[in-house]
């Protein structure tokens, strides 16, 4: 180690912390379910305010109810140094994803504080709303909202599937959080820094603690609705059928080709809705979601065409719609974030590689208004939206105590 | 005309009583929904009743909540005539499939009564209990039962999606009819015929008012469990991954292929249902069915060979588990019955042509206990299973004076 760090970070109490929040939405798996906006979430979001006011820290909320806690730093005006994640899950999710980023934020302010040390920057801790998508479709809503991709009537409209709206369900919440003040969005950040699970086995398989993310891959998402009509199985000849899940079946099949052609691509049709979904009807409408991935753009928009010209040739006799619903290339996260990371991670001594990221993240969003950057730590078997999802008490503190010392140099600047 | 037909039809109450019955679930499109054993069905019942016993005819249930109107006969001890249909429909159902028949027969008989002949051999009118499968599958439950081709208690087991079981569906209509005696399945039938309307356009496209059914195509049915395992979209790479959709579109993509290359051949996957159905998780688990028909049984055995082939071939690196659950060769109606049925047309001076039935009816399991047939009408443009379902009055008139005239030849033997 070239030198002593500026802070200490406090691995037992991060850890307790993380068990503690693990409570707010707790399965009886052993799992968590705290899903965006709803009652185990706001729980969770006081708890997180308590914590900051304890230790001095500012609560602030916005109309997409993301939540910050600021550390006020002695140039105020300047643009704030960023760092979290967020704290909604999956129904069948684990106690790290998300939750880590935020808690991690926090005990890296904490130790900063502990210091003594006073920064230029202000630092702000937060919760981005809605990462996961599980409640409010598409997910990264508070990311979205605040760096502009999204407008905030556009997530106001979006609904749960009982039909309560993001923004009923966010009027709930900032009630409830009636002494967090509400602030504009989409102020200048100095720079965002996001500590992550990495969902994936490299880092476990490599033995390294720490991985400094370069960048996260590209997705596209699609909707195909295959219209067909429906008709008697015994009866209807196989000449006038318009059969929508046999052409379904064959897009599917065409499309899973072209992708086996591009090492490292990814397919995944995970939905699919037929109607009327009877044994003895030929299925008239068939709704189901195309979700492509790769590192290089290029390969994602090879497979973006050959999507377009399979369902034409494989629809048969029916109509197709394909609708894309999202087109996110690949992120490439700022050089220099990523080579701050990897000098604190060596300044301490801690092991360290590269790592792209097959997830999207809230850092996504942040990357298109402010240099940023992730901290990725080994999770056991890559298991993720799982109660297994476990990471060890000791990864949790490497990144911490590295983030600790990032977040002073970034807040000196 | 050889010969002054014995009895006379009234086709103007035949067609204000096909009317009244559709009042009995009417659907505000004008069709039906009359699903087994509901309470439209009861109160249809009911009417039902209540019409016999007008004309002095005895009711009887069973086990099943089969329904039947019994004119004693001068030799009682004999083995009944049996005719009718079902009376329960799809719940987007038309007011003719299965209704006709079992209102032809009781039209018929009334014209027997009528006409002061005194026939040798009992007539019973029967309602079939659950033909459509639309709540308990499978279908044709109460003929099942009646000819012994399934037990009643795994009848009894059956459940509804509401988890209702046949047993307490059942319970219910004996309840509410409690005045109509409950009696024994499995006697002895001296012949059985089904007026039904012919669910495709062979008839109508030939202009034949009458169809002399001369069998029912061969099915089999099957529930296929692809198991795979679920995986983040993102990070799960292709080599990795047990895909439970991309197999079975696979898997469906090749019997359709194999299928196509039998003329007349019907394949039809209706039911696909993807587990956990989530466009950014890799299915689990996916469950659909099959339903394979044709004319020829040999047809029907080539393509079940080649399920079980294509199956272990696509599944890749997903488990799968094949079950039959119908396995119904083709039927080859009675040859007495056709030629008599035509006869008793011939003499009517009414067109008639053999038609094969592409859809299952009751009629398959009466012909496995006693010499069966069944009377077809034309139905426009084939609809069926569809509030738009239609037949002509003069059609059911048609059919209906045939089944009077041959009820006269048939009990009197």
């Amino acid at each position: 180690m070239s030198a002593k760090p500026h802070t200490y970070v406090d691995g037992d109490r991060l850890w307790s912390r993380m068990m503690s929040l693990a409570e707010y939405g707790k399965r009886p798996d052993g799992g968590v379910d705290r899903q965006a906006l709803t009652e185990q979430e706001i729980a969770a979001r006081a708890q997180i305010v308590r914590w900051g006011r304890e230790l001095g820290l500012t609560p602030f909320t916005d109309a997409a109810a993301n939540l910050f806690l600021r550390l006020e730093g002695t140039a105020p005006a300047l643009p704030a140094v960023v760092v979290g994640s967020h704290i909604d899950s999956q129904p069948t999710g684990g106690k790290f994803d998300g939750a880590f980023g935020v808690m991690s934020g926090l005990e890296a302010v904490n130790a900063i504080i502990s210091s003594g040390k006073k920064m230029r920057r202000s630092i702000e801790v937060v919760a981005w709303t809605n990462e996961e998508a599980s409640r409010f479709a598409p997910g990264m809503t508070g990311s979205c909202v605040f760096t502009n991709r999204l407008s905030i009537s556009q997530a106001e409209a979006i609904k749960d599937a009982a039909g309560i709206s993001f923004a009923a369900a966010r009027d709930l919440v900032l009630a409830a959080d009636d002494r967090v003040a509400l602030r504009d969005m989409g102020w200048p950040i100095a720079s965002y820094v996001e500590p992550h699970i990495e969902q994936a086995t490299r880092l476990e398989e490599a033995g390294v603690p720490i991985g400094v993310v370069t960048g996260i891959q590209g997705t596209r998402r699609y909707r195909v609705t295959i219209l067909g009509e429906p008709a008697h199985a015994g009866t209807a000849e196989r000449e006038v059928r318009r059969d929508a899940m046999l052409a379904t079946a064959r897009i599917l099949t065409a499309i899973d080709g072209e992708a086996a052609r591009i090492p490292g691509f990814k397919f995944t049709a995970g939905m699919v809705n037929v109607k009327p979904n009877a044994p003895s009807v030929v299925p008239q409408e068939v709704l189901f979601s195309i979700d492509i991935r790769h590192v290089d753009d290029q390969a994602v928009d090879e497979i973006d065409a050959a999507i377009y010209r399979i369902v034409e040739r494989e629809k048969g006799r029916c109509d197709a719609i394909v609708k894309e619903i999202t087109h996110a290339p690949s992120v490439h996260f700022d050089a220099i974030v990523q080579s701050k990371i990897a000098a604190c991670a060596d300044a301490l001594g801690i092991p360290h590689m590269p790592v792209f990221s097959a997830a999207g993240h809230d850092a996504r969003q942040l990357s298109y208004v402010a240099p940023a950057g992730m901290i990725f730590i080994p999770c056991r078997k890559g298991i993720s939206h799982s109660p297994e999802e476990w990471s060890e008490p000791e990864h949790l503190w490497a990144a911490t105590q590295i983030l600790a010392e990032l977040l002073v140099q970034l807040a000196s600047e």
